[in-house]
């Protein structure tokens, strides 16, 4: 009878097979939220089908209104008496921005020693297919070796997740009985240092807007008509660095209505943490703007916050242009804390925009969904077998960690299905992800994927009462 | 022996001509300040060589560092007798900016009945190809009715006048002997209405500025980091919002060192202008941030400006992009009045940003050159010639006026050479000039050839002691 040792061997002795895959899996362009990706979003999902199926799970493509979720399942009627296990990962990726910016092709991962690691770099190789890849490999191995999975599996792996999920609350409602699960594992999220594993524990909702401000003209003379006519970039300026006070609070009427101050406990437990030094990475926080009476942390995990994430108006080409837009656009986002909805923000967002805009001008808002905060208990038997099963592997303990990112799964399967989620993930600062050259390395990789071992051995304890 | 008459007739009956030839000119897509333009550049120098060949001028295209510039001359020794006239005007035009803005494609012109006009549309019917044809055609006519030109002539058409007017200043020295001149006619400016000539007196200046500001990072994931490091989209909109204070006037320190007030006399004569509605076209003023205290026109004519031509930062793609990027930049303009020079107001501006950048961030600008602003005698005898002449050909006095837009030529040939410069033009506030679907009409183009003739007649009339 095999024991958990095999299935660790089993992922050691496979790994060149786990890396080429992943190599292969991130040289697809599987970009989300902007058409030039649809192709590899298509690509993506049907070769993630084909390795889920050819490791023994009935694996769909589950087309969306927008794109389509990877839904695998272990075969054969439900058992009662195993646990029924959820897995999620996103297949797709980040836009790549400026491609002048990447010094390493963001689709031709390849490996490189650097720094005593194995590295790769491409969009994508961390956030997320890294990490889905990760309990892909540990089904693989423990079906390889047992025979059989730890428990009844369901894989979910989205393909709209770095663009807003859209699709997700509808999806989630069709598909509720094939989803109801003991747990879902949540596997997106950051490490606590490159040697100490996290499972994180609160999470922030996430909104995003884009507003178009417009004159009552089109594009003129700057020369003949600047001193006197409505300029949208000036406006705009002028109503962005609005946005905050001096205390580098979020200016908007409202907009913390409902907030409820860190807890001191919490606090205390975060305090502590923020001592370590690689919750940053090599991320310099000098010339940044902090809401006044939070330390990083704390505004990272525990504040609401809003960020321009982009803006265009007017001239863009290489030469100069005396030209007085006709419009600007920018994007903007927020960070949501338990308290907020992201309807009530983006309601009081666009109140604070259209009181500011000044006669005669117009703004457009695009921007709809978004998802809300999230804590989950520390509490439950599945967190604390994770937790053990990521000390086993690591030989540390699992810090319990915030996080300023969102996922919008969590709040839809932990409130709409009331399923427990844990979030683990392999993630660290200095991936850059969401950044050009995006990296990951090959070690990480290997110890997640044999993390997801030493978990499923906590649960089977668990469940068999030898915990 | 034939009179003006007979050349008029000329125009007219040539004018199909005219108008086949101008549409050809435009359809060369001869775009300055931007490297897709250069063949336009090259092909448009080359076909008004050949143009001003065929009338009878000497022609070449003369190199600069930058684009080339047409320069002819009528041919044989200079009569010391006759007055030496110079008319420029620019080839070269701006960039199209968002084609989807364009309903007419901008390098296909053809002829469209539209408000009782013959109208078309295309990057530079208007600014400036129309301008520079309506000299060219009265030449042609009057050497063809007459066998010779009215007076010694050179023309210069510029190629950069649109990016700035680099090469000028070199070319100008450079090319001294052959530019001097009684009188440069500058035809690149505008009417005072659609059935009012005018004659520009006062051009501001412009210093043309690009400012990049850079965070300490790379772009990094707005969840993870937004609520801590420096957004330089954030800092960018500060600092834009600070450029004015809340009087409309430039908050930058020394802005209006050197300015005078707009004289007493000057300002009544612009009111009594002011009562005109068409200075305005169809530009709605409503939303704009005008410096407190001024008219529209005292304000476009009369006051230093700032302008923010262009901005560009972070997420520019169609989807969404949760990231905090590594840098914005903005591009500016100064509009300059008597008092203020170019390098000092570029010194200024990059002082004002650099006391105001976050510890941690850096700045980068690029801009050079410039002009300064140059205020025209209205006493000079060409001057009034030239409103004499305008005057009959549109039956009603031609307005003296100001304006926003900067000619480098004009501080250049008045300041550098001594030369008396008469600014004139055939544009309106409603062709669109820097803006989509820029358009010019066919019976302008005619009375502005037309309008040339007349000024010879009255130079001729001056020059023979009969004026």
């Amino acid at each position: 009878m095999p024991n958990t040792d095999d299935v660790l061997r089993d992922i050691d002795g496979n790994f060149d097979n786990t890396l080429r895959k992943l190599l292969e899996l991130v040289s697809i362009p599987s970009i989300s939220g902007d058409p030039s990706g649809d192709e590899g979003i298509a690509r993506a999902a049907e070769w993630l089908k084909r390795e889920l199926s050819s490791i023994g799970l009935t694996a769909d493509v589950v087309q969306t209104k927008g794109h389509p979720v990877v839904l695998a399942q272990s075969i054969g009627n439900r058992n009662e008496k195993r646990p029924r296990l959820l897995f999620y990962g996103h297949y797709d990726v980040q836009p790549i921005g400026d491609l002048n910016q990447w010094k390493h092709p963001p689709f031709e991962p390849r490996i490189i020693e650097e720094d005593g690691l194995h590295c790769f770099y491409g969009r994508g190789t961390s956030d997320s297919k890294s990490q889905l890849w990760t309990f892909i490999e540990a089904l693989r191995a423990w079906k390889h070796t047992f025979g059989e999975f730890p428990a009844d599996v369901i894989v979910m792996l989205e393909g709209e997740e770095e663009c807003g999920s859209q699709s997700l609350p509808e999806f989630i409602h069709t598909h509720r009985d094939e989803l109801a699960c003991d747990v879902a594992f949540i596997c997106d999220a950051e490490m606590w240092s490159a040697t100490q594993p996290a499972i994180t524990t609160q999470l922030k909702g996430l909104v995003h807007e884009r507003v178009t401000i417009s004159a009552p003209n089109p594009d003129l003379h700057s020369g003949h008509y600047g001193a006197v006519a409505a300029n949208p970039i000036r406006i705009m300026a002028a109503i962005l660095a609005g946005l905050h006070d001096d205390h580098g609070r979020v200016a908007i009427d409202g907009f913390y209505d409902g907030v409820k101050d860190i807890p001191d406990a919490v606090r205390l437990q975060w305090r502590a943490l923020s001592q370590e030094a690689g919750l940053l990475g090599d991320v310099d926080l000098t010339g940044g703007l902090m809401e006044r009476g939070y330390s990083s942390l704390e505004a990272m995990w525990g504040r609401p916050t809003v960020d321009i994430n982009g803006i265009t108006g007017g001239n863009q080409g290489p030469g100069e242009r005396s030209v007085l837009p006709g419009s600007a656009t920018a994007r903007l986002s927020f960070r949501l804390v338990a308290g907020q909805s992201p309807e009530t923000i983006r309601q009081r967002f666009r109140n604070h925009i259209e009181s500011r805009l000044p006669e005669g001008c117009l703004v457009e808002f695009e921007g709809h969904g978004g998802s809300s905060a999230v804590v989950l208990s520390r509490e439950s038997p599945y967190l604390k077998a994770a937790a053990r099963g990521l000390e086993k592997e690591w030989k540390t303990p699992a810090i319990l960690r915030g996080t300023g990112g969102a996922i919008p799964l969590v709040e839809q399967l932990s409130e709409a299905l009331e399923t427990e989620c844990v979030v683990i993930g392999f993630i660290l600062p200095s991936d850059a992800i969401h950044a050009p050259d995006e990296r990951y390395d090959s070690e990480r990789l290997r110890q997640g994927a044999r993390s997801w071992i030493r978990i499923f051995e906590e649960i089977q304890l668990q469940s068999d009462g030898k915990a």
